[in-house]
């Protein structure tokens, strides 16, 4: 199931080293001016190489956009585009064929499947995510609209550390923060739709992912009660406000008006810059060397896949909440 | 959105003090006997009043199946079912008809429905939870079937903090392990079907849940590529396992074979046996006493529900993979 | 799949001989005041006995709803509701266990299932279509606030025909047409969210239904273009009409504001009050004497079960629409 | 909503005068070695100037696979392609910018967007369909390997029809049946899940489409029920079958194991090579000469489109069918 989200709806498709990766995004509201050097911006900050703390690897991001936009304006019928795999080197993964790399899909795709694009991760590869920023950046140009914006930071000394494990051949995980503000009151759903249980399903289906929490999140679990109170009050535009926001900005699984908050822990990269030990598809022992042009952390690139993550979660909630205005 | 699932899909519905809750679960396979001992001895663990450590409200909590069994077997058409709400009291809400009660939905779902059902939280109340375990307890039969088993605990030492916060007049939160013991390799789905997204989506969906990690969790951000490589190796009997688990039994959104295993956080209870100031619908200042007959902490109550969502999820993945088998 | 809709869902369940029949109807809007006696009409138009024209089976249709309405207003959240079903006569239905009722699920069922509730057609009676009559009186209160209306007819001279049928032992085919009226242009979706396409969806998984037409129908397929076209004009109060309604209601899939008509052409009701010849599940040869208390013609029982389908997919045209609105 | 299915998904997109059309079809099984060929042969059938009986409009429709195959095989991944629009003309359509031709989607698309992409009739050109041909091929090739084959036709003097029409500087509208062979016994799901409602719905999603009916059609509604039994026997082999197949395949929303067979009626193109007196978006009267490189009649184009359609349909049950076995 490569489709996210209920009524804007994003279907994802494309392999690493394939032709293109691309999407389509349906249920996209008319009438839109496209801010095109917006969304170009969105996939630069994802775009290998574009810091030092990142591979070299080039990917030149060009979007192709094939439907849904008219002069310049979104049409409400399907956005469809594609980038295409220009950097493929497809020729340097041919040791993958056979093996199966510790921590990556190799394994379970070729379990599942019975035999996998093996070049570069295929599916499985974080270039997959490029079209999410595409369809993100759209989805916060709609929010923006409604006032509502999104913004997701990693912790400064994080630097610091990229260099580090760079140096010493290792990788390293990291925690993003993303925080959403001007998120009017009613978003979400009871139970089964309600507005964590989303950001949380699109945030773990980032890869490399390992947790999620919003509010006081785990720390929560140690803590009283009387500690994590959020006391309403009017304001003096006559709004309901609370004093803190221990919740988060969702209770009851439905936006209070506050700031939405919430953290996403993601593993080191798998992929480590030095011969690992693991077997091939016959049970054999081999040693692999796949490092080079790899990153030594999901952070910084990952920062905007999580805001268009975000922004896609908090999208389908506002059309959701309009055709679910009450009488 | 009150719906879960995309083949085993289970509907449920029901406010705490209306005449009744339940659930329909479709799309379940033909031909099951049913444990209808089991059903009972799952909600028997999640009902309150079953051990000292909470609250003494009474809720027989009897299941009546009305479709999609006959003869004891599952037939293929949805399982409906009820369970009467026996205990009102809804007098004892009258209090809450006009006022908010701090991390409560009453404020946000009077923001987005204009009214709500103000008795015991309506549909916000963890009353509903008794429908998923009827459901949840249905997929563990099926999976049962296919070898696979479901265990969820809490820290042993948690009966010490409840008692400790319940003669303090507090509440407190817990985290909830749960391990999957079973699962063949292939289930799940790339990109947005991601095993851990859909079990991250589940689990987030529970009342009072703050956070959800898989494997090394939030412990990988701090942690080096090389000390969390999990290296595969072929087993006496010929098939693939890995040596650690740092992946918690799923890489690249896929089952591995390995244990599946995560842990949530809920934070504590937010009605508290002590009068708390909040605000009425007008945003006056109000003081508010609703505690007594509330749980000091949603463990251990919450265990069952924690293992009722996986087994749905777990279920659905695999008729899933059933239906996308290679060729 | 036993759902209908995308914004608004109903879920079905029940057999005909289970303890009751019943469904969910997820996403309505909250604050509508529920007329409770125009429920009870429509079941009353639907229900066995209530003329002349359809059998003796008494079935009372009390409606018991148990969620998603407090103080007679609907909540937002999903609307349970059950109908027992109080006249079972399941040792009737022992001959069918093992035999094949010709033009009946009963085959189908066991070659999908394994076995099958033989008991008055289990999940394949049209008794279930009383539920369907239910959420779709709810779903008629929502569009009639919006000035839409739904009236569905069978020819008048049907009365004689039935007449004749059951004088001669037989049963009788009908057509069924339904006219929307107030539809606003802009309902239904490009593609394969034509509102004809869903109407059709909703008609064609009406027991005994064979065939859908709207607008010219099957007529159309013998004309020429020339004699086809509906001609647009700005009537006096500025609003874009057309002259004639060829398209009925819909062009490119898109409702035009005229009114929306169609029709259901219904099979003869298989159940004959005559011995029928077949095999039972050994495949030897067998009589059967089923009839009795059956109907002759679907119609006019299938009246308000057609209405009500088209209520349900008008109003989740209209929630869609809502959904999608250009900015 | 511009997906269709439920395991086998197919979304669909692209304008008339767009960059390109294309789709994604997710939930394909892999390991399927794909007949290119096969794909191209339904395409030209599909095609403008493929015949004497069709426009002279050149669509060079070379499909432009994207992912989910490598090295000629299905990996189980979303299957994306396009098909560039090549031969645009889009200034022919100036005339339609502010225009609305009768019978078209002109002015609903207006009316719901808000604005519209007028060229060549954008989204709701009939263009998208070469889309559905891609898809419903290789789902075709999926049913060849469960022995299931599907054959649309119209009738042979259709020919004369559409050459006297032309001859009038008319159009015509068409009558196409479909027949599927080789479906196993148990596809589809009880109510809303019939397998004749999912035809309907999909093939009234096609352009024109004003009708459907399948077995006996609109011809049983004025039937006796003793004219339309069909028999079960069992079969030399052992296999139950009927003796008729009044019931064209389905009983119960479930296929019996018979040919299915159904109709679609097609309306007359809407395009006539003669002026027609319409409005333009200012309600003033207008006369538009748009004719010239448009077909008579959809038949015979729009019949590899019914067999797309009717693939799509058919291994999308048969998904469902593996999900759903019984225990």
């Amino acid at each position: 199931m490569n489709t996210f989200g209920n009524i804007l709806r994003f279907t994802d498709f494309g392999e690493s080293h394939g032709p293109a990766i691309g999407g389509v995004l349906d249920g996209f509201p008319a009438g839109l001016t496209v801010d095109f050097e917006h969304i170009d911006a969105q996939l630069r900050r994802r775009r290998p190489g574009s810091s030092q703390l990142t591979s070299s690897r080039r990917e030149s991001d060009a979007v192709n956009f094939l439907s849904g936009i008219f002069e310049g304006r979104t049409t409400g019928t399907p956005i469809a585009f594609t980038i295409a795999n220009s950097d493929a080197h497809s020729a340097d993964y041919d040791v993958l064929r056979h093996s199966f790399r510790p921590n990556h899909a190799d394994y379970t795709y070729t379990a599942k499947y019975g035999f996998r694009d093996h070049r570069g991760g295929g599916r499985a590869s974080a270039r997959e995510t490029a079209a999410r920023v595409v369809a993100g950046a759209l989805a916060m140009q709609l929010l923006a609209k409604e006032g509502i914006s999104i913004k997701a930071t990693c912790p400064p000394s994080i630097a610091d550390d990229i260099r580090r494990a760079k140096a010493e051949a290792d990788t390293i995980g990291a925690v993003v923060e993303c925080t959403v503000k001007g998120v009017p009151a009613g978003l979400g759903e009871p139970v089964f739709g309600k507005l964590q249980a989303m950001l949380a399903f699109a945030m773990m289906s980032i890869n490399a992912a390992k947790g999620f929490e919003y509010g006081l999140g785990f720390g929560a679990a140690s803590m009283r009660g009387s500690e994590c109170l959020d006391t309403p009050y009017r304001d003096s535009d006559g709004r309901i406000r609370m004093r803190t926001n221990h919740s988060g900005g969702i209770q009851g699984g439905i936006s209070n008006g506050e700031d939405i908050n919430f953290r996403v822990a993601f593993k080191p990269i798998a992929t480590l810059p030095l011969p690992v030990t693991t077997i091939n598809d016959e049970g054999e022992t081999v040693t692999l060397n796949v490092g080079g042009r790899h990153d030594p952390c999901v952070a910084p690139r990952v920062i905007p896949v999580v805001e268009a993550m975000a922004a896609l979660t908090i999208a389908d909630a506002l059309l959701m909440a309009k055709a679910s205005r009450p009488l």
